[in-house]
């Protein structure tokens, strides 16, 4: 079970009341990246309805093919497929007909799925063949239908990347840290040490020629400014400490080692 | 241009003002993939860094690729495909090393992006190849690395599937209100110029002394890292270049003015 947060509301989705339904999927690739997909995102619910026996087979005995291929369930009809769902869910565009059934933006759907879950009610996501999609019929057995929203010159998704992005809104938002620093992240430079850093940039630049004497006073204090806009953490501050100060050296010992 | 919601802040994503970037892509299937998520996400930029020649003839020459692997660029290196890029995103899990920069949670990214693109800067998003992903010399190049919250079980992901993914997530939530940006924001450092910087700061360590031969691979790839962690301006990382060239001509002509 994971929590997620949609909006301000926390939601729970347990992924193993969740199906994914494959109406009479052609190609074993294809279902090879659907099973993929799921153990990605932690789904192991895998029902199929119809497959070509051959192509069904060589998906299963594929290298590689996770588990839960095994475990899957095949059904006859999508009517046995879905008979102990509480929520249906078909996936499609909206560019070849009119829905008949409510229509829910991929966006907005873990709510809807999280409540059927918290009354106790199992839940598949129901996806058409290859080339067709779900058929009228197909989605007649569905509450909602599910749209991803994609642009109006490419509606159609690969199935395979269909189920990835459904599965992702899904476990999407897990609970926990959004955002990771490396473990090597030190605290930020204090002012001191962006002062030290300031004042020998500052002998390093007049060293070399680079501020003529009438132009020391603004570029010290535009060097001040520079080094403060920039994210410098106490350790690269005293790593560029160290650069500059071997180089005023060097630029005060010219001939020296 | 899509205007979205995340949490309740409006954010704005220019697709074209992104793009994805494939280092050494394999597999034809995969680029077709990879493409065919861009469309119909709407993103138009396809760079492609040294894929193998015949497998890229072979994804380009498919029937029905979508029009933007016509116009997709290939580059030798990394480096130069992201010359003109201000934020690069590098994509990949956490299981087998360490990341050195910072990591943020894909369902956290898009006001990142939004934000550097209301400062004027593109963004490049960096897939792996497929065996291996990126290395960490790649993720060199990278200001953020982005993670797919997929299972501890089985984490990495098909590559047309983890471009969906991401792109979706880019897509997700389009919605209404006009994300309003600070009026004097000088636009962040193009890879670019930041790869000129680190390499004028290598000439100038190695002239001072600082770096003794042994030493130099490691002190490249830490600069980069560096170099990365701070929020250089382009103007900023301009005026560091024109600092360190003095230094560096006073370093190699130590009697001349």
């Amino acid at each position: 079970m994971i929590r997620f947060y949609n909006g301000s509301l926390p939601v729970e989705i347990q992924r193993d009341r969740i199906s994914v339904v494959l109406v009479a999927p052609r190609n074993p690739l294809n279902i090879g990246a659907v099973a993929r997909a799921m153990a990605n995102f932690g789904f192991t619910q895998l029902r199929v309805v119809a497959p070509f026996a051959a192509h069904w087979r060589e998906a299963r005995s594929a290298v590689g093919a996770p588990d839960l291929l095994q475990g899957a369930t095949e059904y006859a009809t999508l009517d046995a497929a879905l008979a102990d769902c509480a929520l249906v869910l078909g996936t499609g565009t909206r560019t070849h007909r009119k829905p008949e059934q409510p229509v829910v933006m991929l966006p907005a759907l873990a709510p809807r799925v999280a409540n059927e879950l918290a009354r106790g009610g199992r839940v598949a996501i129901v996806f058409g063949p290859e080339k067709r999609g779900l058929t009228r019929e197909d989605l007649s057995h569905c509450h909602l239908m599910v749209e991803i929203p994609t642009d109006a010159l490419q509606p159609s998704m690969n199935l395979g990347q269909a189920v990835a992005v459904c599965l992702y809104e899904l476990a999407r938002n897990t609970a926990g840290v959004e955002f990771t620093l490396p473990a090597s992240v030190s605290p930020a430079a204090d002012s001191g040490t962006l002062e030290r850093l300031a004042h020998v940039i500052d002998e390093t630049m007049t060293a070399s020629g680079y501020s003529p004497t009438i132009m020391q006073a603004t570029n010290r204090h535009d060097l001040r400014l520079l080094l403060r806009r920039m994210a410098w953490s106490e350790a690269d501050a005293k790593r560029a400490l160290g650069v500059f100060r071997r180089i005023l050296w060097r630029l005060q010992n010219p001939g020296r080692d």
